[in-house]
């Protein structure tokens, strides 16, 4: 079987041809169209995946692709909302399985991120991982034993949106105040470096480039953001317990410094043993989506 | 095979005698006697399992047994600290077996009495749940498609030392302050009737029928301690997203009462989706921990 990986994301859309165990043969990337709804979207999906399989001068018929698309998924695929898109109420995995005539999975994009570190990436050879998504949101996906947490009403490892913070004042994207998401995110960064200090940072990258360059400000902003993604990875420890935590994103460029600052904020909270978990860095860059949406594909 | 399960509480010891299926045949119940250190225990215990089989006519090397205890167990029986009963450093599974000459898993005595609800109790016929025991403490248990989590460092289910309360002023057992433990066990319960109105109850029960005979301020303390449960099975939702959620222990003989007030303390918090998790309460009562053990049993 060669394995098709497709990543949904809101401003573009990749692809990528695995082999059985996992090796890149082939990737693609395409703007997200979304002028022609849901079903536009699909044939172009389609046309593109068609193409590059072509391409690569293999049959269509033998392979099986998985879809990981920026919203819940529940356990027969079904999505009851993908905000990002414009997209409700669906099964889009059943959808485009029809268009391809192939099999086709789907599952959440930080948990297609999370199965691909986990297979090809910084979590292979781990039993039990949780790789969180550091990007515009904050995204998580629990692999125990292999399997990912998709959960039953596909909210598994949807770690941005644990409470944590009691003095947010703004709203997040979900409708609650306080989300994981609305501080240790990328976005979670710019805006409290410009709330907390006033900073001239427009962006995360910014924020720790200035940081590693001896900004205090800088660093404190960090260390403040990230003081909450410790007390939610706490949690997960005393709940799920991984032996590992992969840190991904485009925030996770910042590299072993950012990861330190997560750690150092972690590390004293649980009490109750001296056992603490793992930390890495993600190593699958971009292909983390494609690469575990291959993972979840099956004949 | 025949199945063994223990219970090892800090007042008595449990056990009982189960087929195959889970039909419990035999149980009985002994003090637990610390002054002889963990060989007098586990001699003890060999000694009560040993008649207690014998009694029922069935060959000891027929059977296999579990044994639940109260403190966090490695993945492979390895248990740091038992604070209740003074054990530290040891494998008592192993050295269980070794007394008895049969095989003995270990685990942790909340995770034994989830599998017990999952097996033939509230939970059996779900595909993923959490059991929550309001007793002393709050202890947890997770079963993902009929296995338990364990985690990687035996606090899979740990939900008692999650953080919860920022206006919490004393210290948990396990060394931090705010946790779940603190507020939603039956001590915490109690203590919070105490300190939030000075109430005359002595105990999480006498709170419990004050409330539901219409006394306002011991259903406010209720529902004010549930408040934080309800919190942490908000975050248990956006991590594993179980299918259930299980309420047992001492606490939960209040019964429907009580689960209502949980259920309404959670039912708002997840703005994601409109999807929730169900509530049940347990069915074991305090046989949850000895079949769960018998569960786990492995020849």
């Amino acid at each position: 079987m060669t394995r098709i990986g497709i990543d949904l994301g809101g401003t573009a859309v990749k692809a990528g041809l695995f082999t059985e165990e996992g090796q890149l043969l082939s990737k693609t990337e395409f703007p997200t169209v979304r002028e022609n709804g849901r079903t536009g979207l699909l044939s172009d999906i389609a046309s593109h995946v068609w193409t590059m399989v072509l391409e690569q001068g293999i049959p269509l018929s033998d392979c099986a692709a998985g879809i990981g698309v920026p919203g819940p998924v529940e356990e027969d695929g079904y999505t009851e909302a993908i905000p990002n898109l414009g997209i409700r109420d669906c099964y889009m995995g059943r959808e485009l399985s029809a268009l391809l005539d192939i099999p086709v999975r789907i599952l959440n994009d930080a948990n297609a991120a999370a199965l691909g570190e986990y297979w090809t990436g910084a979590g292979r050879g781990s039993r039990s991982m949780i790789c969180v998504t550091l990007g515009t949101g904050v995204g998580a996906g629990i692999v125990l034993n292999g399997e990912i947490v998709g959960g039953a009403h596909g909210l598994g490892g949807e770690l941005g949106h644990v409470f944590v913070n009691p003095d947010e004042t703004e709203r997040c994207g979900c409708g609650a105040t306080g989300c994981l998401d609305q501080v240790a995110s990328a976005n979670g960064v710019a805006r409290y470096a410009k709330k907390l200090y006033d900073l001239p940072y427009p962006t995360a990258k910014d924020v720790c480039d200035a940081a590693k360059a001896g900004d205090v400000l800088a660093e404190n902003t960090l260390r403040y953001c990230m003081s909450f993604l410790g007390k939610a990875l706490c949690m997960v420890g005393y709940t799920v317990d991984p032996e590992l935590v992969v840190i991904g994103g485009g925030l996770s460029k910042a590299g072993p410094y950012l990861l330190d600052i997560i750690y150092d904020s972690y590390k004293d909270l649980p009490k109750l043993t001296t056992k603490r978990m793992q930390f890495k860095l993600a190593t699958l860059g971009n292909d983390a989506g494609i690469t575990g949406a291959a993972r979840y594909a099956m004949k």
